[in-house]
């Protein structure tokens, strides 16, 4: 389903096993709820098979529009995968919005395109005092009140919260069906939860196929059979210093994994260790061939601080070849006359690694056979967990994220004071 | 139009007057040809000029969807500006569409979309030879033969390319129109170029006032009035080794903005210096608030190796409001009520911007009064400017990319080498 190889030596690693120990501790404690996840819901797939089977846009296909209200990990796990698997049979018809920034020229052009009364509103926020989310659900509410858009919110409101939170309450209050997040589980750690798996199931996607993709993972992990090199490359990456990590991914549909890649990497691994240093891995994501008009150049003669990861997509499944065609003067394109387009950028994936090993970066490569629910589940798992064991050996807690909330507290500073509200 | 401050250092700097020179005579000598394309072109606007007039799908306002076939700096550009301006009053009701990358679903997903009697398609390529943009034009001229959807090539083909590439004999054989990139601009600088004008026209953007933009911090930079501190931050940026240079961009309107920055900067400063050291500077480009729930973290409590640049957006211009609603359980979140969007958003900015400055990482804002044609052709050429001098400081060819050339070759000998074909 995956294939994992690295062009890099890693060296000994004597904290191996004791790593492991202390992640099976979080995981059997539950003090870190993501790692149970694809083995521990089926109350909740039970939960949104009822939902789906008892709403009325849902269960007679009128839904048109999804529409997730949340911002980071409440969002970006959900897009990720949707980018991933969009053009696969299972997904449904339906537009997905995501209402996340409170930029009113963005708001607008989302809400341009939404049928109200086809549509479906998914309040996202594991707090369930996100100031973004909960600013644009009372905007949402005034605008549909004003233009009587929608008779009864029960229909098209759900809720996805902290099971004490706030968000909750009201929800619980209002009658509107209120999907858990677990306690143990953080936002961007999420999307194997309700956060990813009430949208995703909306949009048609195999929820059993999705989690047992991570499942086979789990347990290889956990077994201890094989874990794809992940405490190895942990491992490099806190102690070897090449401090910014690469994810080139050769195909446009992972456009959103990168960057729900991107949160998970940077808000769970830049903190103050144990003895208050600043550590943390850069991450950058990538799309190729695009980006090798852009960034490749800074890979390959720029400062060696930096690693890549490849991902390759080794089944487009779509038969589209570069004609045979000669056209005059641009003989020197023809090499590529006659090969698939699946060839040409696994070609240029390849050809791109060969030159990025040659200058002595750290390279390794995630090859996957095709994308379908239980491939992305286990990509998904693969980097949670990565990112779990990288947080063990920069010995941090991998699932907070303190420096962002100075800034939470002077924002309510700035606006209480202005004076033109 | 655009207001600039910083919060941090740069000390005395000895090699500004002597950089200056430098910049100066790449520009008179004519070496570097992007520092006079503000000033440069009313041979390029009569040209377009008359192929919208002349264009059957232009004039008679047929045109529906516009399709520029180029990746890297021949669509970034435009991508770049376009979004930032997509709502404004001067921008055409037509869509467009990048065909950009080798990956076949997507490639499809953009196809479905095209009416191919109503569409222009723009190819453009620097040096006429990229093997993405040529292979996708003969995906499309097979495309289009087979099913018989165009009649006259003419009308809805138009080539931008150097002016004696292979690419151009071939138009100019073919009868279509050729718009001419100068020799001595590059890809990622080339947006004030045929390869930003020539759609943004189509698009029905003001040109004069774009380049007007431009040429306003032209004159001040080469009068040597004013530089917003361009030779401070590049002399900054080149020595002080914090080498990630985050633009945090307060409007999602910035997305493909921030992709270009990127670009210019990351395959402009990632070189070997003329004593053959790996030198580089990283991009990031994150949005605001979203990757507050992101990347913030790292920013804040990570290492001490990143540079912030904050870009702000005065007035949004559009009055959304969150309603002075009171939520049972959510008096938490209430601090926002009745302030616009913009008001928060901007908070929101200054709240992070505050909490970035008091961790002392080398912070400056941007401010852009409103998005227009003129403000984007400031900031534009100001990134451009600024490229152009922190290279200088860095002692390396900020316009070549010697990186890539190892995987195109290899690229060719993969596909040689496959049986497949």
């Amino acid at each position: 389903m995956l294939e994992f190889k690295k062009w890099f030596e890693t060296g000994g690693d004597k904290e191996a096993a004791q790593t492991y120990e202390a992640i099976k501790t979080q995981q059997v404690s539950e003090e870190v709820g993501f790692y149970d996840l694809p083995v521990n819901q089926e109350v909740l797939l039970r939960q949104i098979e009822d939902f789906c089977a008892g709403n009325t846009l849902i269960k007679h296909n009128r839904l048109k529009d999804l529409v997730v209200v949340g911002i980071g990990g409440s969002s970006l796990g959900t897009r990720a995968v949707d980018d991933l698997l969009r053009f696969s049979k299972n997904r449904n018809i339906i537009n997905i919005h995501f209402l996340e920034n409170l930029d009113p020229i963005y708001l607008l052009d989302i809400l341009k395109c939404i049928e109200f009364e086809k549509a479906l509103f998914l309040v996202v926020s594991k707090s369930g005092t996100t100031v973004e989310t909960i600013s644009l659900a009372k905007y949402l509410i005034d605008y549909v009140k004003k233009r009587s858009l929608i008779r009864k919110y029960k229909d098209h409101v759900a809720v996805i919260t902290d099971g004490d939170s706030p968000l909750h309450r009201l929800g619980k209050k209002l009658q509107l069906e209120c999907f858990e997040i677990p306690k143990n589980v953080g936002g961007r750690f999420s999307v194997l939860s309700s956060v990813g798996l009430v949208p995703l199931a909306i949009l048609g996607y195999d929820l059993r196929r999705f989690l047992n993709g991570a499942k086979r993972l789990r347990e290889c992990f956990f077994e201890q059979k094989h874990n794809h090199a992940i405490f190895e490359k942990a491992s490099f990456y806190a102690k070897n210093g090449a401090n910014i990590n690469v994810l080139f991914s050769y195909s446009s549909l992972f456009e959103s994994f990168n960057k729900w890649y991107i949160q998970l990497w940077g808000e769970s691994l830049g903190k103050l260790d144990r003895a208050h240093n600043r550590v943390g891995l850069t991450p950058v994501g990538l799309i190729g061939s695009i980006d090798q008009h852009s960034f490749l150049q800074l890979i390959v003669q720029g400062p060696r601080d930096k690693t890549v990861t490849f991902i390759k997509l080794k089944h487009f499944d779509i038969p589209i070849t570069v004609p045979k065609m000669e056209l005059e003067f641009l003989q020197k394109t023809d090499f590529a006359n006659g090969y698939s387009l699946q060839n040409v950028i696994n070609a240029q994936c390849d050809a791109t690694m060969e030159s990025v090993i040659e200058q002595n970066v750290p390279t390794d490569l995630i090859e996957i056979n095709r994308l379908d629910e239980e491939s992305v589940g286990y990509l998904i798992y693969y980097y949670e967990l990565l990112t779990a064991v990288t947080g063990e050996y920069l010995r941090i807690n991998t699932y907070d994220q303190p420096g962002v909330e100075a800034g939470k507290v002077k924002l309510q500073e700035i606006l209480l004071n202005q004076t033109n509200r």
